[in-house]
């Protein structure tokens, strides 16, 4: 830190991204990207584009939410468009939360809430999963505070249905209820429907996971058009542009090619099934996933030491230090041959541990 | 506004970017874009990049960087790569300000600034430029406060020189200097080469302009390692993965390819020297420029109604309804074609005003 660092943001600690090493190549299952390639459309729109870039971007992204508004079924204006959906989520914590309206969110959540919270001096409150790592319900009904619920969970994959998502979001009608719906498309219902019934319930979601473009940077939320007049405010404050052109072009396509993603997530789920089997017969307790990751954790080997072991033969998992989960790791689910390699090596650990 | 929007933000004005009409197509002379499309290798890159977009994008943009160390002659860790010079500069406010060290700028200057002190409760002071719209440099001589000023100035166009910059660098060492340089590659002299001299002082730049990438937003900092590492921590606690990967390649491409963009801005350079004795001849007052446009106005007519007449005409240029510039016109410097228009069309309109 720097003498000329702000004392406001002093005890400010950053998220820490999955890991990205350089030294050799690694079967890459600890930050949830999807196997596939992005679909024929979104290259070719991607290198048709590259010869525009001189000019600025839509500010309005009106391509990107004619395509969001026919794949979705709600009108162009119940959607704003940003940089990831961190840069989503991050807006719509400065913009319905505040001292009057604290943030409250699970224990075991998506790391980089509590981060946005204190970057924006927004006071928060975690609560407590259940000892099976699910949400109970009752802990979230009638709070009047904002509430932040990602569905499925992460890092767990945990998934609430849509009828508990319901009664949270009846229940604080005086505060915006947020839904994370990074991981829905494998396997969840999605509260999109929900959204046209509530003024207070914004969802986000994201084009890195189930659309195969992490590295585009594509996230969006949708809600009505007052709240997501509110995202535009405070995006047309820090960042109009925030959408170049190749992710706008790269976001329509794919959004034009649904079926191709779709059938790849019926893959990752038929692989995610066929893998929990594995690890179940191999002594693991695995969460029920709806998402494109397991979390799980073996009574006989360490959660570190797991880790560790796999990254050394060339796997990389998550693996997190916070107490109450460092038994588990978080496996994203790739393509039948890795997750055979996976399996393989795990297998190979415990003859080398004896377990 | 919705009802839920936080009481924090309520008065926030959001930043007006330059019109896009998508009614015909106009002589676009209205956001300082770049007439040039991007090199070569840009369009290679980009095309190449788009089959890996499953993966995420390095967070640490360590290529980038590399590149720029080799063009800037400074260490990699001197830099830090942001999503536009805007995302740059609202992590440096936001690092760098607070109420004990209040933004001091100009009266006349970027429209982001004051929108970047207001979302983050910066206080912030203007300080009028002088009556020929130059900074008088004593004005920000030992402030104590922490200084942003941008080198050329926009929408003005006026240049002060490196010496004058290190006078008010040198002056304020408890605080940093941010020089927002989006448009030193038109004829100006960089402040980066005072950057290993002072630990207090901040230079900020753009793909935007010189390199013909408004559509692809990328921008920078240089500074010593220590303040980089104030803006990574911000940078890490709202969007470690704000450079997608089509964004990073194009990047260090345009990087390897500097003599083509050079070559642009001496061509513009040219341009605006052309354009500049032009509208003089036509009676026209403009401020001498060393970016990649002009601000100028005619004393016979209107500065509203020349630009409305222009945009009737198919060209557009931007006005700003501030009162101390209301009667000046910013003009994008284009090809010499398009220049060509332009003046043709000014005539046009005073033959039809009388004037």
């Amino acid at each position: 830190m720097s003498k000329f660092f702000t004392d406001r943001l002093s005890s400010l600690v950053p998220y820490v991204p999955g890991e990205q090493p350089q030294d050799k190549k690694y079967i890459k299952l600890n930050t949830n990207e999807s196997p596939f390639p992005p679909s024929e459309g979104v290259r070719k729109a991607v290198a048709e584009e590259a010869s525009k870039l001189q000019l600025y971007s839509d500010p309005e992204c009106t391509e990107l939410r004619r395509e969001m508004a026919k794949v979705y079924g709600l009108p162009e204006d119940w959607f704003v468009m940003n940089n990831g959906s961190d840069e989503t989520l991050n807006f719509a914590f400065m913009a319905f939360a505040d001292e009057k309206h604290p943030l409250v969110f699970p224990d075991i959540t998506y790391g980089f809430y509590p981060v946005f919270a204190e970057i924006n001096h927004i006071p928060y409150e975690e609560i407590p999963l259940k000892e099976d790592f699910s949400i109970d319900v009752n802990d979230y009904i009638g709070l009047g505070k904002t509430v932040v619920i990602a569905n499925p969970n992460a890092p767990t994959g945990k998934y609430i249905p849509l009828s508990d998502i319901e009664k949270i979001v009846k229940s604080n009608p005086q505060n915006v209820v947020i839904i994370d719906e990074a991981y829905i498309d494998f396997g969840g219902e999605s509260a999109v429907a929900l959204v046209p019934k509530y003024d207070n319930l914004f969802v986000t979601g994201t084009f890195s996971k189930s659309r195969s473009m992490a590295g585009v940077r594509l996230g969006f939320g949708i809600a009505n058009p007052a709240l997501i007049a509110d995202i535009n405010t405070v995006r047309f404050s820090t960042n109009p542009y925030n959408i170049n052109r190749l992710t706008s072009k790269a976001g329509a396509a794919a959004l034009r090619e649904q079926k191709y993603y779709n059938d790849n997530c019926k893959t990752i789920m038929k692989n995610r099934e066929w893998t929990e089997k594995a690890l179940l017969e191999l002594g693991f307790e695995v969460i029920p996933s709806k998402s494109n990751f397991l979390f799980a954790e073996n009574p006989d080997i360490d959660g570190e030491t797991l880790y560790l072991a796999l990254k050394e033969k060339g796997v990389l998992v998550r693996h997190f230090t916070k107490e109450r989960i460092k038994q588990y790791n978080r496996i994203t689910i790739g393509t039948m041959e890795q997750m055979q390699i996976l399996v393989d090596k795990i297998k190979e650990i415990k003859g080398e541990l004896g377990v």
